[in-house]
């Protein structure tokens, strides 16, 4: 199996629900219902089915769709019940003869996705005051079960036979790689012990005994399940009236211009070059400061519009550019705009369910560049504006490149102080200063009183390398040849340990340690070899496996 | 390469000054100095020189023993120079042609005990008063610069050649696996940025921009070094006089009595059948309680003798029985000696350093347990005693079997308090109530009122499965055969996952997050395929990358 496939049609992330094959949302008032409701005929890429409401990318994608659309289009909606439209099933986990025929990076990558739908669900929960409840009205099986763990409540069906199920390890001899180690122990706090058992129990537990183990927080009857589900949504809604909503926001389609090396949005260039396998990332400022009502610009926003626009950009390095291993991250335009537009947000996200979504998105979007594994390297260049939200990218860059001549400076805005937080909690400036805390300070005071030239932030930790105009290309140049000539897995590896000093939390321990074993595992012969027990599911011939434990 | 060398021969874990091949340890008063001086003639196996002091298991054999016998041969010391005896080097790391001519499972095992000794040392410094230099007089490259990273103070010598350096992902094209990058951002709290550029340039960092970059402590002329480095030394040793110390304890040899498939030890019975991929180890009770004078059986102490047999047969699990699977933990004796061994520690640990010192190598040693990729199953049945530090094993244990019978019960001491932490730093009843922390004192209180039954065990969190006697040896049995049914690799990541809930650290994240990040990697052709740079590291031919990005 070849690890890139080149003939394969380019991924797209953008859909719309008019549009979706597998999900339905609908909205009366301050509830939300989203029913899975696999097309097993319309998987991402022929080959398989999605039978039972098993997902794909393509599934997945919808799922990511309708959870953001909940938030900026529907911003009156306090709970979600996320259910299924199939009898007795309430989703049978990620398709396996999907997994068993993808490459090893479009596993990862898949898996990627999948966890950052998840974690935007907790998002939402935390932050927007939208509350979810799985209605496993039947089988809630592997990413089916990391599904529910993702919502707020669990509501199990009592009907002696639909259990939930985490059976990827005595199944296909993988993890559960979709957050459900990490949620059973760190979020729902099931006793280690109890979830060694339960994640060997390929036909799961249902009844009382999920409940005691706090692998669900209710059971009904099948008489009483829709009523009884509905009830608790209605509850957990209830509790969230004091966040502030803000004017629904239509999110239209991005819409770029794709040629063969380039995507162009409105806002975000990126350029790749195959033959060296860099690209270039271009975000450009707004044209002039936000509006006084930031909601008449809709989904125009260049906050929203940008960061939507760079994370898709991300969306298509991952999947439709594997070989890519380096990116240069530049901006161009008026810093000052950028701060005006941050300003803005920071005034309002207290009050204004639109400006807080907004943020939430950014912080999204920059922890997704924080989780994609590619190098980058912020380039700030004459006519760049790394201010604010653009200079958290630098940030969050593998690298800061910083010519030292006039006029080239960082700027920093109210986005730097934390609102913008990485997947540990940190702020992406308290990761740079771990050794320091006191420089935080120190840099976002001299940042209050205008921009940083070069001399200063290198002084103040921003910049990695300065150069002056007559070596900065070259400085550059060889670095980005060199990085191109290590190995891609060194890479990754390292990235993933440097990108995350200091504290961890769930969202680190799911993308850091559980992702880490997850890919080890996908390597070996026991679950993806000729003989491994993901490659032969489903199929008459039985697993072989090498017993040497590691 | 198989994954299993059933000709090698069996690994030997004990060893002493004596016999040392590539270490020498000198003390006087209170300084020690630990000279690494690597026979090149001398690896564990042939086939491999271990040129410029590399090092194999063997040398990190004779590490580990060194820095425990200073903690217990020689309490006086307060600090220890780790040095080198070859012209301007001190330590080029791991050798490479020993990885690359290693099969997975012995790499992953060779990592995690080099990666144990590192913390024994941190151990040595954080609770013994024993501090680390790290006398770099020439080339401290890859694993030699981790070693210098587990000391407390890294020196470099200023001649204008001797680097500091992680060259593994440039050279190699896998990670510094050591610890080496999480002790670069987390310990050293160096700039996630300039650790990047520093882990990419083969070459490493030299002088004063090592110094700015927080790589190394000190910086001295080839002329002023030796002095130097004592007088640093003697400053950190002359800040640990307030940590009691004990008397000296020789540490006796344990000399088991080893046959095909038992391995038995004083206390310690390892018990092997290859067949079913299963073993059975079994910890005895001391025959009486602890003298008044602990320090007066020297060694021979039941704590630190036990512990001491447990550990070693943990080390001869991972490396001399690859496909044992699944351990059964057994207990047998007198709880009551188990509670009153404890006692006397816990009363004396504050005052005494042998009471100190014998803690600390219990929980390290029960931390080797956790870091075990072995399942582990405990069995409490009648005659067990799963008492105080015996509870913590069960505690460790991946699931606890209980029977359903008159006199059979848990016992908890002062052990179980939090004296024999986990790796994250929290006591394992602290894990295992997770969910509801008020229940760890809840059950230390009804511990300390005496033995807790089974039913009330089962209630209290201890018991995983409790079963009666017409049922407790089938359901054991089932439960073993299915385990032993799945795939080592999918367990070993479960089990990395859920034994380790909540907190991280900086040890966890070494275990956690970098380990697996670098058995991933050790499985990728780009590092270990035909053509990959670890296997032709040394040859001339070049390495040849697959460019996907994971």
């Amino acid at each position: 199996m070849a690890d890139t496939d080149a003939t394969a049609p380019r991924v797209q992330f953008e859909t719309h629900p008019k549009s979706y094959r597998h999900w339905r949302l609908e909205v009366e008032g301050e509830m939300a219902r989203l029913t899975m409701a696999v097309d097993p005929d319309h998987p991402l890429r022929p080959g398989y089915e999605l039978k039972l409401n098993s997902y794909d990318l393509a599934v997945d994608i919808e799922l990511a769709d309708a959870v953001e659309r909940i938030r900026f289009e529907h911003p009156a909606v306090r709970a979600v019940v996320v259910t299924a439209d199939i009898d007795r099933v309430f989703c049978s986990g990620a398709n396996i003869y999907m997994l068993g025929a993808s490459t090893h990076s479009f596993k990862v990558n898949f898996c990627k996705f999948t966890n950052e739908t998840r974690l935007a669900i907790e998002d939402a929960s935390q932050h927007s005051g939208v509350k979810f409840v799985a209605a496993c009205k039947g089988t809630t099986a592997g990413g089916g079960y990391e599904l529910a763990l993702a919502c707020d409540e669990i509501v199990l069906v009592d009907d002696g036979a639909s259990a939930v199920s985490l059976p990827e390890t005595p199944l296909l001899a993988v993890l559960p790689g979709t957050g459900g180690l990490t949620r059973l122990t760190d979020k729902r706090k099931v006793r280690r012990d109890r979830a060694d058992v339960f994640c060997t129990v390929a036909e799961g537990i249902k009844g009382k005994r999920a409940l005691d183990w706090g692998l669900i927080d209710g059971l009904l009857p099948r008489s009483k399940f829709d009523a009884g589900v509905l009830e608790r949504a209605r509850a957990l809604g209830a509790a969230q009236k004091d966040v502030p909503r803000g004017a629904p926001i239509a999110l239209a389609p991005l819409s770029p211009s794709v040629k063969a090396d380039t995507i162009r949005y409105q806002h975000v260039e990126l350029a790749v070059d195959r033959g060296s396998r860099t690209a270039t990332l271009t975000v450009h400022a707004p044209g002039a400061g936000p509006p006084a009502d930031l909601a008449s610009q809709g989904c125009d926003l260049w906050s929203l519009r940008a960061f939507r626009e760079l994370r898709d950009a991300l969306y298509q390095l991952r999947f439709n550019e594997p070989t890519i291993g380096t990116v240069l991250v530049k901006t161009r335009g008026n810093p000052e705009h950028v701060i005006a537009h941050d300003r803005a947000l920071a005034d309002r996200a207290s009050k204004d369910g639109f400006a807080r979504e907004v943020r939430l998105l950014q912080a999204r979007t920059l922890r997704a560049l924080d989780a994609t594994a590619r190098s980058f390297f912020a380039v700030v260049d004459a006519g760049s504006c790394f201010a604010g939200s653009l200079l958290e990218i630098a940030l969050a860059a593998d690298r800061v490149y910083m010519l030292d001549a006039d006029q080239v400076a960082v700027h920093t805005s109210p986005a730097n102080g934390g609102a913008l937080p990485a997947s540990s909690g940190m702020s992406r400036l308290a990761i740079r200063w771990l050794a320091r805390p006191e420089m935080v300070d120190k840099l976002l005071r001299r940042g209050a009183e205008g921009p940083i030239p070069t001399d200063e932030a290198d002084e103040l930790g921003i910049a990695t390398i300065v150069a002056d105009e007559i070596d900065f290309d070259d400085e550059l140049r060889i670095a980005v040849e060199e990085r191109a000539s290590l190995s891609p897995d060194a890479l990754t590896g390292m990235e993933a340990s440097l990108r995350n000093p200091g504290a961890e939390s769930m969202e680190t321990k799911i993308f850091g340690r559980l992702s880490a074993w997850q890919n080890w595992i996908f390597t070996r012969p026991n679950a993806t070899g000729e003989r491994g027990a993901l490659t032969l599911y489903g199929k008459p011939e039985r697993p072989a496996f090498n017993w040497t434990r590691t």
